[in-house]
């Protein structure tokens, strides 16, 4: 792992309030990148300067959160120009680095037009800029959008992390919850840890902190307790990939969430940029879903916790329908219960 | 904590076939109890001669699974006789150990029965034993009765551990898949994690290697994944409290599987002794449910997977509606969609 360390600062113990978390920023002629990997023990930024090293650290999840991983290939794009890298394999690679995500191919497809049409280094770099700056405006507009939705006394669960780790700041599922907290509509906000890879108990958890939201943890598989107990109103969460009929692929647990938000007639809400939506596949079985080896499940920071050479049936997302989703929120505006026209005129909006 | 450390065994990388599992054994004055919190690692028991150290070992889950927990406590009440210890406080130290698995009571009542009829050591010894081999029969007996109900080139998948680990040898739910694989029934076996306390990786996943058993593991939160594909034809789950509507407690994300496996038409099938059903208990509402604390979400294996000081929901067992039940196995019987009926003609049965 060619990964430079920038800096390294250990967590306090108790963390400053607010501090502004920022999983990506462009510094000198790099992009320095929060490894979420070391998260949350320290705060460590490993820096790219090559469109193979962000490739890297996209696919070893240094940066994760389909906003984010879309960001962090725009500004890969810049580095492969300025370092006079052969264009074609750049997008090649940049482009396999993860599967499920749309926004990483729609990001792609943005600065190869632009790179297409001639654009330099320069018109790249601030075009990655922009596409930065959009997603956090953009998740503020759904911040507000989402929260609106939620009543007052809300107690909603979210899964896996969609904040300012995940995107261009504020966050998708995690910025309604932000901007729900800020307007003081919550009673109770739940976290499930996200197994296997934990971003609920590592990240949004302390994000959560971070922004002094209390919160709990549960284990994923016991939201249908809190469900069944008559302790949750909403369940918010990020999406990964938004396809023609609304059905949405997201981290694993998401579709089961959804189920049992169903059955127990608990509210079940999605939040995702347009860029999110990818509406050229039909429907969810048609996208590809990505698994990851069985060491995400045998091992934890290293350390066995099951039986050597134990075999594992390991995807990490799962697919959504469209029929178990009450609230789709994007910058263009929310659709409730969504379906082919709804989205297709969403799409009109542009 | 008072534990002897008796023998220490490295685990090694192929574990032998079929190598006997003995969770609890009786050697000399003594209980030695496999400490279930080292496995899959090393195989160490750890002695206990006295009633206190028996609670000890169970509150501190060094020996685990309802079953177990009941015949552990029968040999508990025996050391009490043999040390000359105030009994009532002997039995309660036993009774408050985990608040759940009702065959605790079960065992602790049928011992203070004979312990009230005026029996000595040696009684209280033998009848402990004979609560453990009692145990084991019946497990034979669901085994060869659960498997009955698979059909042939069943897909299924256990949550928590249920195997000899959890009880007097071959298992309730792990007992039916061992059955059923002997009589070369199943096409496949998958393991659910069993988060928080990984049960299922660290136990489960530990036994069906032993007995060469191939199984996959997966997230808790995959599982709906699974059915949704179409990959399982049942869930096989065991108990730890049934009651007289025939609901029942379980490791916490018995209640989400059985939840999905309605939704998605996949059988759920619960195996447990009749020193598992509480007739006392009229709906599952009444069954105390054990909260444990914060620390098994955020910390594994002493190490922090959470920021500091992170609040966590922690209910460690669930309740499953009767209704979402297709079959309950028990040595008595087998009940089909189990009701207070069904119950009560099994009750009579004994």
């Amino acid at each position: 792992m060619p990964d430079t360390l920038i800096s390294v600062t250990p967590m306090p113990d108790a963390p400053s309030p607010a501090a502004a978390v920022q999983p990506l920023r462009w510094v000198g002629a790099a992009l320095q990148v929060l490894d979420q990997r070391q998260l949350p023990h320290q705060c460590v930024y490993v820096s790219a300067t090559s469109s193979v090293e962000v490739a890297q650290l996209i696919r070893g999840m240094a940066v994760r959160g389909a906003p984010a991983i879309g960001i962090a290939a725009a500004y890969g794009v810049a580095l492969a120009v300025m370092g006079g890298e052969d264009m074609a394999q750049a997008f090649e690679q940049l482009q396999a680095s993860r599967p499920t995500a749309i926004n990483l191919h729609w990001a792609l497809a943005r600065m190869q037009g632009l790179h297409s049409g001639g654009a330099d280094a320069g018109q790249l770099l601030a075009e990655a800029q922009a596409i930065h700056a959009e997603d956090a405006a953009m998740n503020q507009v759904m911040g507000r959008l989402g929260a609106q939705l939620l009543g007052d006394a809300a107690r909603v669960l979210t899964h896996c992390n969609t904040g300012a780790l995940a995107t261009g700041g504020h966050g998708t599922a995690l910025g309604v919850i932000r901007s729900a907290h800020a307007a003081g509509q919550l009673a109770a906000v739940y976290a499930g840890e996200t197994r296997p890879w934990l971003q609920g108990s590592r990240l949004t958890a302390w994000e959560l902190q971070q922004e002094g939201i209390a919160a709990e943890l549960i284990a994923d598989s016991a939201a249908a307790s809190l469900m069944a107990a008559g302790k949750l109103d909403w369940v918010i969460v990020g999406a990964d990939r938004i396809v023609a009929n609304g059905d949405v692929a997201n981290k694993i647990g998401t579709y089961a969430l959804a189920v049992l938000a169903h059955y127990h007639k608990v509210k079940f809400m999605v939040v995702a940029p347009w860029s999110s939506v990818d509406m050229t596949l039909q429907s969810g079985a048609d996208i590809p879903i990505e698994f990851r080896a069985a060491d995400e499940l045998t091992q934890l920071a290293g350390q066995p916790i099951a039986p050597a050479g134990q075999a594992a049936w390991n995807p990490v997302f799962d697919v959504t329908p469209a029929a178990l989703i009450d609230a789709l929120v994007t910058e263009r505006g929310v659709v409730h219960a969504p379906t082919r026209q709804a989205m297709e005129r969403l799409m009109r909006k542009a």
